[in-house]
C-alpha cells in the first residue's frame, strides 16, 4: 500500500532548507516525507542484503522483509543468486518464513503449489487442467553481486550496476568476502530516522568524546583545523611502510590524510558508492580494542598490515574490514522515527570459534562504536522531534560529508532518482 | 465514531476485481474499505453473540466488545434475554466491566443511577426532582433467538431474522444447544483479514496436509475431481445406515456428497445461513481424535450415530455438533489485518467435568483444526499485504465456495445491505 | 508537528452542545478538537511544573516531557529558576535525558557544545572562527513562580500572571511549600480524556460510594439538597472555633458551606486560579485515614487546626494542604482518551522519613482518593466511546462546578485564549 505523496508540500519543504544547516523538522518525523523517500530512494536503488557466504550451499535461501514486502533469496541449481517475492502465486501465501533455511523445492504451506529453485511451478495438486503453468511462476526480483556482496532492487527499472560491481569487485576481492562466514550477526531497532544515521556515519566529529576504542585505533577523526604537524609525520611514515610492501599487491592505501573520505558525491551519478583503504595507527592492525589480530588473515591476505578496506553504498549499506574480519551493516528504515540494523562479523570460511577466534575479543570494537552510534542518533531524534528545534550550523571542517549526504538525500527526493 | 467512507474508491477496486480470482489488496489492507464493511456489512446484519445457556438464570450476564461498543446482554425478570448498550445515561459510564456475572439491578459505579433488568431507570439519587425517568432508560439493542443461539444487530432496521430462526429451530432442535453448558471457550487473535477466515472455511483443499484429524473423520476434502467410486461406495453405505436409523427423527443427513456444501449464496436475501447434516466415517461417531463419543449424549439424540450437523451464519458464525459435543466459532474483524476468534465447546449441560468427559479428549480436534487454520490465515495475510501481492486464480473444482463468499461479500459491500 | 485543525468542524461541534448536559461524544474521542485543544489551550496556558523545593540547589535541574517536547528546568547561578527547550542548538540533540539530576554547565552529549546555566552557549569546540555564539544560546522557555509553585508557559505572549501569583503566595505563603520536600511522587497514566478528570474533579456527587475515607473527612459532598440542620450546626461549629483561632493569623476557612467552592470561572479571565481554605470534620486535623496528624507541621503553622488549604490552577494543577503534609496533582494530556497525572506528597523539609513520618500513614487517604477516580474516569471514556453516547443531565445540586468547567473550557476552545 502506497500512502498518498503530497509533492507540493515536499517540494515547499525543501526549498525552505538552508545550505549549511541541518534539514528542517519534517524530514524526520513527516509521513508525507517517509513514503515519498521509500518510493523514490528506497525502492528504486540497490539495496545490499547480504553476503553470499551466507547460503553457501545450492538451495540455501534467506528472507528479508523490507516494509510489506517479503524477499527470498535463494542459491539456485546452478549455484547462482536468485531473489523472488516470497509469495505463492495462487493466493498468495507467505511461502518461507524462516529467517534462514534450506529447500528443495518451495511447497507452499497452504495449499501445496511446488515451485523449483529457479521459481518455476511445478506443482499445484488439483488444478492441473485449470492452469497454463508457465503464467504461475515466482515473482522474480532483481538481484546482482559484487566480491560476494549481493544487492537487490525493488525498482521496475533498476539503475546500472556496472560501475559498482567494477568499483567493489576490484578493491574488496582480496578480502575474500565470498570465502569468509558470519560469526555473529546483531540485530537493532535504532530510535531515530534512517537520514540520522547516516548523519551520524559521515562525521567524526563526535567521535572524540563518544568512541574511545575508535580513536585509538584510527586518524580520521582529525581534521583539517586540528591535524598537527606530529600527526601529519605519524601517517606518513604508516603510509610508507604501507606503500612499500603493498603496492605491488594492489592494497596501498587510497586514502592520505585525516578526516574522512568524501562521500557521497551528489554531482556524479555513480556517487552511491565509495571505497577506500585507509591506515591504521602504529601498532594496530585490526579494528580491535588493543589493535592486534583476532582471527586468521582473509582472503588473499599474507601479511596483516593492510589497513583497513572501507566500503559505503547508499542508502544502506557500510562496511570495515581489517585484515582478519570484516563488519558490515545494513539498513532498513522502519517508519519516520525508527530504523532496523543488522551489524554482521565476518571472518575467513575455515576459521574456528574457540580455536582460531573469540567473540570478546572480535565484537567489542563494533559493536561498542555502534550501540554508542544508536544512542546519539536516539537522542538526536528525541531533540528534533521538540516544536522548538530548528536547525542548527554545520561545520565546515568536521561535517563537510553530513551537509554532502544532505544534498544527495535532497537531490534524490526532488528528482527522480538517476543512480 | 465513523471514519469518512470514499464510495467512489470502493467501487472502482470493486470493479477492479476479475472473477474466479482472489481479491485484489485493499480488501485486505484497506482502512476505507473496512470502514464500509463495519458500516454496511457488520453493523446491518446479525450477528452471533452466544448460547442461551451461557447466561441460564434471571439476572444473568455478559458483556461482548464491538469495536468501541460494548453490548450487555440479560435475561430479565420474564426469562427473556434482552440486549442493551453497555452505558450509564447519566455521564456515559461503562455499567458492567465483567465478561460474565450477575446483577439484581444495574447500579453505575459512578453516581449510582439504577437500571432494573429491563433497562428502566429506577433510581438516581439526588436528582429525582430533575428528570423524567422514562426518558432515561437503557438504550436497547435489537435481539433475536433461535435453539438456543443469541443473534444481536446494531442496526437501525434489522433485517428479517424470521427464516433464520424457523431453519435454525427446525434443524437444531434436537442437539439440545438451550440445555448446554459451557464446556471450554478459547479466545484468538488472528492476524488477518475476517475475509481470509471466511476464504480458509470455505473450502477444503488445504485439509490434506494440513488437517490429518480432520480428514480422518470426514468426507468432504474429497471433490468431483478426485472422489473415486470406492468413497462414493463409503458414503451410500454410510447414508444407507444413516438414513435407516434416523429418518424417523428427522435427523437424516441432508448433504450427501463429497465436497462442501454449497455456502453462502449471493442471489438469494436468506442465503447467509446454512445448514446440513452430514455422515462421518465408519466407526466415527463424533467429531474427535479417534472418532469416539467423549461424552454423554446431547439433546434428544438416543443413538450416536447422527453424523454431524454444520451451521453457519453470515457474516460472524459456524457450528460443528456431534452427538456428544459441539463447537461455534465467532468471529469479530479487529483492524483490516486483525479479527478475533472465540471456540466454545458445548456438552449437555448435566454431564460432569472427570467423570463424564474430560478436556483433553474433547478439545483436540477442534481445538487443533482452529489453529492450524489461523496459522494459514496469518501466512496469507503476511503474503497479501507484500506489494507484489497480485490475485491468484480460484480452483473450480476445490474452491467454488470461496468464489461463492467473494460473491456474497461483494454484494453486500456495494449495494445496501437487504438480507 | 502540528495536526492541521478543521475549526469550522470544531465550531459545529461546539454548537450542538446542548446546556445542562455532558459534552458531545467528538469531545473524548476526536483528534481534531484534541489538537484544537492542545494549540489553543494547553500551550497558550500557564502550566503547572514543580514546586521549587524539588531543585533547591544551584545546577540542580529536572526534565519535563510535554508532547514531544523537553523542558528543562534548572536552578541557576543566581538561584533563580530557569526554563529551557531540552535540546541542542547545534543539531537538535537532547541534552538531558535524566527526569533529575545536577549540572555545572550542560554539555551536549553528541558534540560537547557547552552551556552555562544561563543558556548562554560558551563552548563549540572546533566551531570557534564559524559562530557567533550569542545567537546560539538555549531556547527559553517562559517562567514564572508563586509560594514555591512553578510554572511554564509554551505560549508566544504568555496571559499575565500576576493575579494568580498574588493570590497563590497570600494564600499559601504560611502552607511553607517553599520550605517543603518531596516525600513521595506517584506517576499515573489515567485512559481518560484529560475533561473527563477535570470533570470527575468537580464534582462530589460521586464520593458517597466511591470515596470512603474522603467522606469522613470532608463537608462538601453534602449539597443544598440533602444538608440537614445537623449538618450546618456541626460546620457552624467548626468555624467558630476556626474563625476564633485563626483570624489573627490569615488562617480562617474562606469556604463556609457544604457543596464545593464554584470553579472555574469562566466569565473572568483570571478565573483559572481558585483557593479556598475549608474547614474538616470535628477531630479531624489532616486529610489522613483518621484525620490525625501524620508529619510534623509545616511552614508557618504552630496549631494543626487549621483545615485544608485548596488550589487549583486550569488547565493542570490542584492541591490540598493540611497542616502537616500537602499533596499536589499536576495533568498533562497524552492523546484523546489518555492523560498523564502525578501525585506528589510535600512535608517539611526538615522532617525524617520513619522517625517524623511514615508513607504508610501518609499515603493512604489521597493515593485512594485518585486511584478511585481515575478508575471512574477510565469508565467513563470506555463507556463515552460507545457509538451509542449521547449527552445525559447534570445534576444543578450536584454537578454545578462540571457545568463552569465546561463552560469555560468550550470558552477556551472556540475564542483564541485569554486568560
Amino acid at each position: 500500500m502506497v500512502d498518498g505523496i503530497d509533492r507540493e508540500k515536499i517540494e515547499a519543504i525543501v526549498a525552505s532548507r538552508q545550505a549549511g544547516h541541518t534539514l528542517p523538522q519534517p524530514f524526520y518525523l513527516d509521513r508525507n516525507i517517509y513514503s515519498a523517500e521509500i518510493e523514490q530512494l528506497w525502492r528504486e536503488s540497490w539495496l545490499f542484503v547480504a553476503h553470499d557466504c551466507e547460503i553457501p550451499a545450492v538451495g540455501d535461501y534467506l528472507t528479508w522483509e523490507i516494509g510489506d514486502d517479503s524477499i527470498l533469496l535463494l542459491r539456485d541449481d546452478a549455484g547462482e543468486i536468485r531473489a523472488f517475492h516470497n509469495l505463492c502465486r495462487h493466493r498468495g501465501t507467505r511461502l518461507c518464513s524462516e529467517p534462514q533455511g534450506h529447500v528443495g523445492r518451495i511447497v507452499c504451506p497452504y495449499h501445496q503449489w511446488t515451485y523449483d529453485r529457479s521459481g518455476q511451478l511445478c506443482s499445484a495438486r488439483g488444478m492441473d487442467g485449470e492452469l497454463n503453468f508457465e503464467e504461475w511462476s515466482l515473482l522474480p526480483v532483481a538481484v546482482a553481486t559484487a566480491a560476494g556482496m549481493i544487492y537487490i532492487s525493488l525498482a521496475k527499472n533498476p539503475p546500472s550496476f556496472e560501475c559498482v560491481r567494477r568499483q567493489i569487485t576490484e578493491a574488496a576481492a582480496p578480502q575474500g568476502l565470498n570465502r569468509a562466514k558470519v560469526a555473529c550477526a546483531m540485530d537493532y531497532e535504532i530510535e531515530a530516522n534512517w537520514k540520522l544515521v547516516w548523519e551520524n556515519n559521515r562525521e567524526c566529529y563526535h567521535c572524540n568524546v563518544n568512541h574511545p576504542q575508535y580513536i585509538r585505533a584510527n586518524f580520521d577523526h582529525y581534521n583539517d583545523d586540528d591535524t598537527t604537524t606530529a600527526i601529519e609525520t605519524r601517517i606518513a611514515k604508516q603510509l610508507e611502510r604501507d606503500t612499500n610492501q603493498l603496492a605491488a599487491a594492489g592494497l596501498a592505501a587510497t586514502h592520505h590524510a585525516t578526516g574522512m573520505a568524501s562521500f557521497p558525491d551528489p554531482d556524479h551519478a555513480e556517487g552511491w558508492c565509495a571505497i577506500n583503504r585507509t591506515v591504521l595507527v602504529e601498532d594496530y592492525v585490526s579494528e580491535t580494542m588493543d589493535g592486534q589480530q583476532v582471527a586468521p588473515l582473509m582472503g588473499d591476505y599474507d601479511d596483516p598490515h593492510v589497513g583497513t578496506l572501507r566500503m559505503r553504498t547508499m542508502p544502506n549499506m557500510w562496511n570495515h574490514s581489517s585484515c582478519d574480519h570484516a563488519v558490515t551493516t545494513r539498513l532498513l528504515p522502519a517508519g519516520p522515527a525508527k530504523t532496523r540494523a543488522r551489524v554482521v562479523w565476518l571472518v575467513d570460511c575455515d576459521a574456528v570459534e574457540g580455536q582460531d577466534y573469540t567473540l570478546d575479543r572480535l565484537l567489542p570494537f563494533w559493536q561498542l562504536t555502534s550501540e554508542q552510534d544508536w544512542d546519539l542518533c536516539r537522542r538526536a531524534q528525541q531533540g528534533i522531534s521538540s516544536r522548538a528545534y530548528r536547525p542548527g550550523p554545520l561545520s565546515t571542517y568536521k561535517e563537510w560529508n553530513v551537509e554532502a549526504f544532505i544534498r544527495w538525500y535532497l537531490k534524490q527526493l526532488v528528482a527522480p532518482t538517476d543512480l
